[in-house]
């Protein structure tokens, strides 16, 4: 035990419960029924008098219910997401309670293969039913209403513990208010589904498995550690084998020319197998990757879309840019099918070159995200709404990005939009606009932004904000689903101004635009008398170094409309963006210009 | 075998060819001797004349000598790259002689494991010698100079094959004319060098495999194809199993919640392992593989720049865009070591959803890069320089590749290049600027071009060119390494410019720039009196869809060559490109314009 850590919940002690008795056998997914099973829990911090303080969480395929602190004084090393989970940590123990229980079909204490059948008096082995994510989350929810708890401020879990969350929103719509799935997916595509498969092959293969009765006697060991180092490939990413491995060599300088593990990565994979083998066992790690080949949300409620209906939790779905298993490609399903469905969904892709892993490994970023939007969603009425970003974030955002957030035409845009609507506004920076409509018009605010710094300042508004970049297209995004959608000083960035204009005007009643005007009097005269590209204050870039790759003035954006029939509803050219209008001899005079728009 | 097919060389043998008695023993790198040594080799087609069309395939991991054809009439499957080879196919064996021969380690008829061990009388098992890729390339040239095979016109391999042919044209420069290397790497990453170690654990860990002493027993068939099972994975992209296999079950509609293989991802590694222990030797795959983790030019050479110090040949390197086993990253790598030795390499990143496969699946537009490229080399006066694209290439470029293509500069870029120069064209397209300046001032040429079909142009004109984005820097171009840089028509399409040109100046004793002036009469015309972002013939896109991202006049290209202290060493203001330089009020009266630049 690490007895300088003050951040730490201490000796901690798994507690085992039998949850369903042998005379009322819980039925699994499979058609199957199973009794008794007892699970294996650790809870840290207290349930306060309001009640709305539980966190679960759920973990993944290695992982047990021991999260945070240490079994003794002699304990070597914390819970698997110490780092995570204490007090004054992201998901703080001070302020929550939070519990974790083993899953259904492992192997730290909660009922699964290696326990004993009543019906044979012998560990189940192969004998033991098929369990499906579903199941586990069913088993989960006894154990809380065991424990008197009538509602989850928050389920959060990663990887397979990820899937769980997914379930437990579905499945149980009221009793979650919040839910964080993080690297996760929806289901598992093919190249999943074979590293899981040729995993549980070698396990199989081992001669010591002799169809899983092996318990008591010599365990597959050789099979199960080969699992996990194939497991461990697909956990960390390329780059961040090459920067801790590359092709070092264990020891000696030279190539020994044999057989032994001699370049540095072997000898981790084979540490890791090794290891793996002394701590887990081959018929949980058969069961629970079984379980997460079948977990198909799209498959079970016929499409994705259909899945996520009746959820009514908030969604924190946060990817890692470098995952190569569950991919942020994956996490963006996930995200595309609550939009579909008008949900309450944030989500950030954190740019992290440690793969899948990262759920373990980033724990600042991450726990940003998590602490964040946790106290957004138990404090909601929370003091720091109009707070600044910190130095560190603004070091870390270009000069653009800052020009950006000094927009300077929100109280135009305000006076535009009717109390009560609904709004996304892309590109929404830090929120503030949104935040802006929301306090003062009652607004149901959406933002797309692109900056992960950003993306975290909207959340902590208790915004859904969604880490997007537009260009990819909105699809998803159901047809006229917003009454304004609001591009500020973004159409003259972006690669196909035309396309992306087209997808808000099909998902928006009104869409807003504003940019800055090539056509004023001030860009003609520097173009016609020094010959020059321009540059004013709405144009304040060299012609090199502008974010700006597209120019155009209002008659050109008069003319785009005309030739896309596009209505314009009402044109605001402006001097001083924040005061002043102009009257007459607009594409002149105008520093910048705000377009109302429509397209049935 | 296939009847139908005119494009076969038919019924063909292997042949076995004793190369090392058993008195005068091979000595391998690792110290190690070996004898005998026979080879399993396949011919094709008939060696001319001039002796001088001699091509040799080597093969990869899985591969044989048999390249083509087929060994009856009844042979169901032809050769391994039939597809490749034959009269009238990429490798043409109308014309070219063509020899493949199983590698030594291999278990197809050439030396390995699986040979009876002269010293025990049984075979080598465990006791066979390590063998690198070296060694191999020694044993093929051995095989050629007892054909009496003087020099190869080309050596051609994928993957493993393809370090075969880095290690030809390192050891023997004097004998190889071109090196065509696919999909391959000049070492293995950490994450390939994780994947055959696992592969390798598979195989030893099968109670069969007995310390290698398996052969006239039972095989340790589990292991081998749980390593052939990882092996596909990595073979294909996440994308093609996706779209091959994706979720799909094998047969029933509803899950059968067991351990059978249900998955069509789980079945067809099921028979990929299957059937691959049913043609090879557990051995061998253990011997190549590790021939493979340690093959590494940059550790054998110090650097890999010093790798291909001494090369001659000409070189042909091709990636695929989804191979995540030898990465595209990997191949430029390759590029990057003969460019910094000035060496005649082109390359070309085909874009292929098969992943590390491609290069089995793409015979088309890999076909079209090796033919081109063999032609060029065997007869570099062909008829075709002044070819013209054919149609079905023609749709796949742009408006603005096109437009491009179209460039009127030409003449007047060739009257500033001094003869005997070496220049390198930036976007050379598909290398026309670059054939005339050969043919009219024997200048040394390369090209830089983005799109593959004007890629492959350039290469069947013989030209050196590199897809490549410059955008990403060129830091392997040696310091002043030209006399002339050209970058015609591009600086205001870059994100950029100023990084580019930068990077362009330090290699380039002069830079050649020409773009569109944005400061002519026409484009102050139309902004002043109509107040819309310009279009004239040298602007000719909206403002909406222009690849044009910068706009510049000769004035800001002035002070811009002013603030960074670039000397201007010649300015050409142009009316019409072709013909009419500009004498007065350039900036008002030019069109476009090509500037001569230079920075020490």
């Amino acid at each position: 035990m690490d007895t300088t850590d003050k951040n730490t919940v201490g000796i901690v002690k798994t507690n085992v419960i039998r949850l369903i008795e042998s005379d009322r056998p819980l039925k699994l997914r499979s058609g199957r029924e199973l009794a008794p099973i007892d699970v294996a829990y650790e809870t840290y911090g207290e349930l306060n008098d309001a009640q709305d303080n539980a966190i679960l969480i759920c973990h993944a395929l290695s992982g047990d219910a021991h999260v945070a602190g240490y079994h003794s004084r002699d304990d070597k090393k914390p819970g698997w997401w110490d780092c995570m989970v204490g007090p004054g940590k992201a998901i703080d123990t001070n302020k929550y309670f939070v519990i974790c229980s083993n899953l259904l079909g492992g192997c730290s204490g909660t009922t699964g293969p290696a326990s004993i059948n009543p019906q044979t008096d012998k560990p189940y082995g192969m004998d033991f039913p098929i369990i499906t994510i579903a199941d586990m989350v069913k088993v989960q929810k006894l154990l809380l209403e065991k424990l008197g708890i009538k509602k989850l401020l928050a389920v959060i879990g990663g990887s397979i513990g990820g899937m769980q969350v997914l379930a437990w929103a579905i499945e149980y719509p009221d009793f979650v208010d919040s839910a964080i799935a993080v690297a996760t997916t929806s289901r598992l595509g093919a190249q999943s589904i074979a590293f899981d498969a040729v995993g549980r092959n070698a396990i199989v293969a081992d001669p010591n498995f002799d169809n899983g009765n092996y318990y008591g006697r010599k365990v597959p060991d050789r099979g199960l550690a080969i699992a996990r180092m194939i497991g461990h490939i697909t956990y960390l990413s390329e780059q961040s084998m090459r920067e801790k491995f590359g092709r070092q060599l264990r020891s000696a300088q030279a190539y020994s020319y044999d057989f032994d593990s001699e370049f540095a990565v072997e000898t981790y994979l084979d540490y890791k197998g090794q290891s793996f083998v002394e701590r887990f066992d081959a018929g949980s790690y058969l069961y629970i990757t079984k379980a997460a080949d079948y977990f198909d949300l799209a498959r079970k409620h016929r499409t994705l879309k259909k899945a996520f209906e009746k959820v009514k939790s908030r969604f924190l779905i946060v990817s890692f840019s470098s995952d190569w298993l569950f991919t942020p490609e994956q996490s963006e399903a996930i995200v595309k099918g609550l939009i579909a469905n008008g949900k309450d969904v944030s989500f950030c892709n954190i740019n992290s070159p440690y793969g899948h892993d990262a759920f373990l490994l980033e724990p600042e970023t991450l726990g940003n995200f998590i602490s964040g939007f946790l106290k957004a969603t138990h404090s909601p009425i929370a003091k720091d709404h109009g707070r600044q970003l910190n130095g560190a974030n603004q070091k870390t955002l270009s000069r653009f990005e800052q020009a950006q957030r000094a927009r300077v035409d929100y109280e135009l845009i305000e006076s535009l939009i009717e109390p009560d609507s609904i709004v996304l506004d892309i590109g929404c920076g830090d929120g503030e606009l949104l935040a802006r409509l929301k306090k003062d018009k009652n607004i149901k605010g959406r933002g797309i932004e692109l900056v992960e710094e950003l993306v975290l300042e909207g959340i902590r508004r208790r915004l859904p904000i969604v880490q997007y970049d537009i260009e990819r297209g909105l699809e998803n995004y159901a047809y006229k689903s917003f009454d304004y959608v609001i591009l500020s000083q973004t159409l003259q960035t972006v690669k196909n101004p035309k396309k992306v204009f087209m997808e808000l005007l099909r998902l928006g009643r009104k869409v807003i635009v504003s940019f800055p005007n090539f056509g004023h009097w001030r860009c003609r005269a520097q173009l016609l008398f020094l010959g020059k590209a321009p540059q004013t204050r709405q144009l304040p870039f060299g012609w090199h170094d502008s974010p700006n790759i597209h120019f155009l003035s209002l008659k050109d954006f008069d003319e785009f409309c005309r030739r896309l029939n596009v209505n314009i509803e009402k044109k605001m050219p402006l001097v001083k963006a924040r005061l002043s209008p102009v009257r007459f001899a607009a594409n002149l005079l105008a520093e910048q210009v705000i377009y109302v728009t429509s397209k049935d």
